[in-house]
């Protein structure tokens, strides 16, 4: 990797993630906005560094008639023409899976929280209604059923930390897996009959669409709560707030929606929700160790080495 | 146990927890108010079912004149009179150990919630300054350093909790214990500023009273956060109230308060802090274990068997 190799970060402060880049980058200086950069030097590039948010589409890719690799430091790419990448002969990598246990943190922590009503008695106590020594009696964690939708990659880090706390975990995905030896439940229905609580951490994907709707929420019933880290549109979002209003549902904890960035007049009201702005996943260490990878795919593809995560474009 | 015992329990509602009592119990019958029924009939009561909240002094004991014991369905007991029970020569049981992992739970979901930002959060989505497609970036947990003041029960049920999380462990207590792997620190001051977050799960009594105070705040510093699981009088509640208004830590989850019950008032403005009602230990399948326990000595009381869980009045 001796030539030089013209490269750019489709978000300014992407650079920053890179702090021991080999001498033979050559990072395409800013002008401006990211627009007027590729209009002035899109002819140039070489590599692209991609954030998974940016649209590489036909005509995005025509600014760059010189691209050889796009390298994404996500694990999604829903955002590339995969197909059109394939024609011209592009190259493309991301960095799958490394958020999981991040993306894990919210959703246990979210879990555990609505299970041990925290926002119900930051209520009780912000309203004064507590006024007798003793508090109210609340039911233990032991033994509570609690269901994950989609045992993936994040869904073996929840179990790995809902474990210790002595819940009773099942689980339902598309298939059953023989090497999980937790009880597989045939159906989303049955396992939102089962429990008191569910983490919903599958594929998103268009077979998930709604894939939580009102009727998994009514099976889930006015003491079950439910976490959301996967993608908002896997959760029938219009549905859930009306079950939370109603007290259909007990609680809701969410790190997606649908559509995203979220407002306040969309939650204002809503009773006994947690509230993250899609971040299970943005930690800095998880994003350093993205660009890592991202660093490598491009040092092994200028040095004829195999790509170490490479996007399929058959 | 075949001869009839005369039993009294301080609160008309423990009596649920006793589904399964022998045919000799014969419970006092409730007389209006337990003050009433105590004047009418405690002459005749054998055994005191007590839940650590009501004062058993010298002066409620001579309205017990035949009093063999007093059975606590709590681990505390300083709301008896233990010297005055050795002179009139009444045992003393209590349940002690049974709820740390309720509490643990409750301990470590409340760190997490604040090492996690939850409360800034949700303020963030609902002062609409999610804007952008992609949200803030965070820190992960992991190899975050967290710290336990105290380390009996209720603190080794939040290490078993706590790791899978990898989050970095260390602890303080009044000695070191060598058979703990973990990291010792010789002093609370060290242990808040090695630390991101705390969780105070020590012995309270005079020896620990305001063992948190201005001082541990400031070293803790403006990205700390701090867990009290164990009385509210460990912590120095009105600098805790100052630091967190002024941003001097970043966050606080409380279960115990100086003095409870607290009120709306006392929080009103306090940013980034989590509350609960005292309800760590308080979960319906601990009372009722605690009760069972309760029982049992009872039971080998009367059959003239080994208490179980004597209070040593020596």
């Amino acid at each position: 990797m001796a030539k030089s190799v013209k490269i750019l970060a489709m978000h300014p402060d992407m650079h920053t993630l890179f702090p021991n880049t080999p001498k033979s980058w050559d990072f395409v200086e800013a002008r401006g906005s990211v627009e007027q950069t590729i209009a002035e030097a899109g002819d140039t590039v070489e590599v692209l560094l991609s954030a998974s948010i940016e649209k590489l589409d036909k005509h995005m890719l025509d600014s760059f008639p010189n691209l050889k690799m796009i390298a994404s430091i996500s694990a999604g790419f829903s955002n590339i023409d995969l197909e059109e990448c394939k024609k011209r002969g592009i190259a493309v990598t991301n960095a799958p899976g490394m958020n999981s246990g991040d993306v894990a943190d919210v959703a246990v922590t979210m879990l555990n929280s609505l299970l041990l009503n925290f926002p119900q008695s930051q209520h009780y106590i912000m309203s004064d209604q507590w006024t007798s020594k003793s508090g109210p009696i609340r039911r233990s964690l032991r033994n509570m059923p609690v269901g994950i939708v989609g045992l993936g990659s994040i869904g073996k880090e929840v179990v790995k930390r809902l474990e210790p706390f002595g819940v009773d975990i099942r689980w339902w995905g598309p298939r059953p897996k023989p090497d999980v030896a937790l009880p597989y439940v045939a159906s989303v229905s049955e396992l939102a009959q089962q429990c008191r609580g569910l983490i919903v951490c599958c594929r998103p994907d268009e077979t998930t669409r709604h894939l939580i709707d009102q009727q998994i929420l009514d099976q889930l019933g006015s003491d079950g709560v439910i976490v959301n880290v996967a993608r908002g549109f896997v959760v029938d979002q219009v549905a859930l707030i009306d079950y939370l209003k109603s007290g259909g549902i007990a609680g809701a904890g969410l790190d997606v929606f649908d559509p995203e960035p979220t407002n306040a007049a969309t939650w204002d009201g809503v009773p006994n929700v947690i509230l993250t702005p899609h971040q299970g996943g943005s930690t800095i260490e998880t994003l350093m160790a993205q660009a890592q990878v991202a660093q490598n795919n491009i040092e092994n593809f200028f040095a004829g080495q195999p790509l170490l995560t490479a996007v399929n474009l058959a």
